[in-house]
């Protein structure tokens, strides 16, 4: 999670237009519903509140061809949380270009990083 | 300004750790300063408070080796700001960085985008 102190590298964020369709919150938003089955569970995990984590599901849904994540009526407790097989596709997808931007702009991102005060704690 | 709907764009953010060194609101601050030598302007032209501005001013100027911005002892009301040369190279590369990512995701992104709902204006 985190870069050592001595190599304060520069790390890269992938936003879709102008509205961030999916953005590092909600795709960590996501891994976390996939690995809790439920919003408040991930939403708790990330320390957000559920309103706040609802929110972002919501608008996910609504951006995208068709839900990223599906509410199962539940029992005690009230249901849980999965993510669809679109929200999977996304993710994978996310982290893909992600990797394929990051590795494109290794050299250049190295070299501006020299530009930046070198973080000591 | 906008993307077309048809191809949305990823947008790219330089993070010292969890900070953002330098992202689009940043850079854009900085072109309007360029662009009218003055941090009160360039906010107004962005549409921001001047404390803002003059926030995001601060702390780029802190995180690089030395300052981007450098403000000018005015006669009357105030002086002015400009963009030093390592704010200019600063620039430079993040453009240069953000159109390197961009050209290697293209393909990628656009496909992505056909996960998206259209967006009708």
């Amino acid at each position: 999670m985190f870069d050592t102190p001595s190599s304060p590298k520069p790390r890269i964020r992938i936003l879709i237009g102008d509205t961030v369709a999916l953005g590092p919150g909600k795709v960590r938003l996501l891994e976390a519903i996939e690995q809790t089955g439920s919003i408040a569970a991930a939403a708790r995990a990330m320390g957000m509140s559920y309103g706040r984590a609802w929110q972002l599901v919501r608008a996910m849904n609504g951006d995208f061809v068709s839900p990223l994540v599906q509410r199962e009526a539940g029992g005690r407790g009230g249901g849980g949380a999965s993510v669809t097989d679109l929200g999977r596709d996304a993710l994978t997808r996310y982290r893909e270009i992600e990797r394929t931007a990051g590795a494109a702009v290794e050299a250049e991102v190295a070299e501006f990083s020299e530009l930046l005060k070198a973080v000591t704690e």
